[in-house]
């Protein structure tokens, strides 16, 4: 299925570090290690880190750990050594070159979990998941992607298949039998049956509404007339969460001006145009803007100022503006400023009344965003799907279930009922891969960094 | 000496990777690792690697590849233990925190490799040569950090202190025998030694002139009037190179608009503003900076305009200018656009003809690069110093040499001898670290990396 050539590729982050690790796999990785550490036993103790020198044909290059791990148990399946150099980007580069003029290739981006998928130490569920665990920034994705990598998710798949093989198996007996009329699988039974399937299929779609959520961040879109305080109230929730992560060396956040984590789970806040009445024709296009980001939001903050408006006028503002922008998302209407009223904040009506300059009702606006994730978690069992691929199959799988129950109800063909099911078996394969179609493949690992 | 705790570290730079590597030193490695990975046996095989689960007091973090060291043998001498996990921020981010929940404390820079000198496993300048190693960007840096990381320095060091003590010895057995004036060194011999040694001293002393320029560039000057066409000629000598490094991943060049890679030796390319004859009291003090830092240069670049320039109208530009540089910096004249000229490159009267838009001529001041390298090297034994610490410290062990001979001749008592041949002892001794005022290590450790 595959070349089973041997490559290479710096395993650590690039940059300088105090180390670096290099990763080999392929069925050269041992003729590949003598000829960059002559030292190395001709056969090494599997696992066990040795010291070595590492030399390329202009001479000494570092001296560090290797550790050899022969197939099948390594992480590949194949044998796989790990290299641990001094982290300097001169050395990492200079020893990459001593394994690739050794005769490795360099690998491509998620080469090695390719390799595992092939060899059967993963599944492309799981596979899949390693990269989703490498670019989760918050717990929540994290917790996910730690699940999905540890099988669990396939199980249940794998489950669903096989209940399906099963049901085929007898559908595909009656067609053996074909003139003779017989029915082996119990009509009834059987809708129950796709029923129950159908129900699974439909909870984990369902719980991509969360597990995307989680794995993009909770996108939410403030909004609001330009004096509403949309930026005081964006730094009040962010300056807090920027203190908290910046105590902790190595911590890279690339947004930090956008995204907030509450509890475990990333919020990424939505820039949208202040909201107002207007002639202008290149405002009012902003603001048209404004309102379709809004509608792909999980959370509207509508944003109104307590100084100038009454709880009924403000009402009617965030009822306009739900009109505008659909119901799909969940609207917190904020009245702001409190503090000028010399009120106290609190929720009234419906209307939460806060500061964000004095930051009066911050913890009670903060609580909302987090009992708004819990809304979308309940309801959805342990599993949760986090993968826009897995959705589009367990769709189709699901399509092809309904279209499975419709026939039966109809009394169609054995042959036709067959067809549906096989089709549904093929997409729930799909997930974990027990079916790859040739391009599904690359465009999975693709996504992956360099050494993994 | 210093309190033995436990201390943890991310080891690989900063940033997402495919893998990172966390790193445990201190007594208290394996109680810290049970608490991180709870299935892992409570005496694992030491230095092999083993799968295991990791989780904090909130739940499963991850799971990876965990080998523990058991001191002596091991990089601290201490023992150590390295975790490896999937490479994102967050998971280094949270594993580092369930090392320090466990009760490991945060290693301060450079912490690793301390307590490996401090435990024997490395001299100090070996130690200082694992932070040379990690800062080194080109092939010669490099080759003088490994040099001096496997010892050979250290040995010539220690060579040279042992003969004083053996000198010193002797002195001080005459002043045992102070009443009767014997002399059990003759004193002959001992200026034929102190020569020696002081000629060894010198020695390091100069190849510091190469190891330093190595370590952090050759500094090259190029100055020349404002339509001279430097910056075509650094653009010139810069693009090949740009094109060598670019093919190869993970390179991250900082400078590299500045810097040259000739033969695996870095040139940096000092900015200077054009040279010309003004009023303009601002442009006057700019080119008086400029013939400033040309002094600080080891080549200075004298570009000429061919096209409007004879060779001899050139030579007393040249010899203007290294008046006001002084003879320090070596000085290639070198006359650009010879295309214009219709002439071919060569070099002609001590001046090189080249043209910097076609390239012609451009090997041949590389060479002259390569050789001003060569020549610096020329003279110097196998062992170079780069390190401004060392040079201070043998600037003073020949001092007190210098002193001690002058005693001899001069017939002072052997009291002073052996005073001077102390003092001289004890510089070479803070070169390896036999001798080590407190503030010595602190500084030296401070300017090592988190994790090393």
């Amino acid at each position: 299925m595959y070349e089973p050539d041997t490559i290479a590729a710096v395993g650590t982050a690039p940059g300088a570090g105090a180390i670096a690790v290099l990763r080999v796999s392929g069925p050269d990785t041992l003729r590949v290690m003598h000829a960059v550490a002559p030292t190395l036993l001709l056969t090494p103790e599997p696992r066990v880190a040795v010291f070595v020198r590492l030399r390329d044909a202009d001479g000494p290059v570092d001296e560090g750990l290797l550790t050899f791990f022969p197939g099948p148990h390594s992480y590949t399946g194949e044998d796989v050594a790990e290299i641990s150099v001094h982290g300097s980007p001169y050395i990492q580069q200079r020893m990459l070159e001593a394994l690739l003029a050794a005769g490795a290739r360099l690998a491509r981006p998620g080469e090695f979990t390719l390799r595992a998928f092939l060899n059967r130490k993963l599944d492309l569920s799981q596979a899949e998941a390693v990269a989703d665990l490498v670019a989760s920034g918050s717990r929540a994705a994290h917790t996910l992607a730690l699940q999905q990598l540890r099988g669990g998710y396939s199980r249940k798949i794998e489950d669903l298949r096989e209940q399906l093989i099963s049901l085929s198996a007898l559908v595909e007996l009656e067609l053996d039998f074909g003139e003779e009329d017989v029915e082996f699988a119990d009509r009834t039974e059987l809708v129950r049956l796709l029923d129950e399937i159908m129900g699974v299929c439909s909870g984990l779609i369902a719980s991509f509404r969360y597990g995307n959520a989680v794995k993009q961040g909770i996108p939410v879109a403030i909004i609001g007339a330009p004096n509403s305080g949309k930026s005081t109230l964006l730094n009040a929730l962010l300056q807090e969460d920027r203190a908290i992560v910046s105590d902790v060396p190595g911590t890279t956040r690339d947004t930090v001006e956008e995204t907030l984590n509450l509890g475990g789970v990333l919020f990424r806040f939505i820039d949208t145009a202040g909201i107002r009445h207007t002639q202008d024709t290149v405002e009012r296009l902003g603001i048209e803007r404004s309102y379709k980001k809004a509608a792909e939001a999980s959370i509207v903050v509508v944003l109104g100022d307590a100084a100038t408006l009454s709880t009924g006028a403000f009402h009617t503002q965030v009822e306009l503006l739900r009109k505008r922008i659909g119901d799909q998302p969940e609207f917190i209407p904020v009245l702001n400023k409190c503090d000028l009223t010399a009120e106290a904040a609190r929720e009234d009506r419906g209307v939460m009344r806060i500061s964000a300059k004095t930051g009066d009702g911050l913890d009670a606006l903060k609580a909302r965003f987090t009992n708004h994730v819990h809304a979308l978690r309940s309801g959805e069992g342990d599993i949760v799907v986090t993968n826009a691929r897995h959705v589009e199959a367990l769709t189709r799988a699901k399509e092809a279930l309904l279209s499975a129950k419709h026939g039966v109800q109809d009394g169609l063909s054995g042959e036709l009922l067959a067809t549906d099911l096989r089709q549904a078996q093929h997409y729930l394969g799909e997930i974990t891969g027990k079916i790859t179609p040739d391009d599904l493949l690359g465009s999975i690992f693709s996504k992956f960094c360099i050494g993994k």
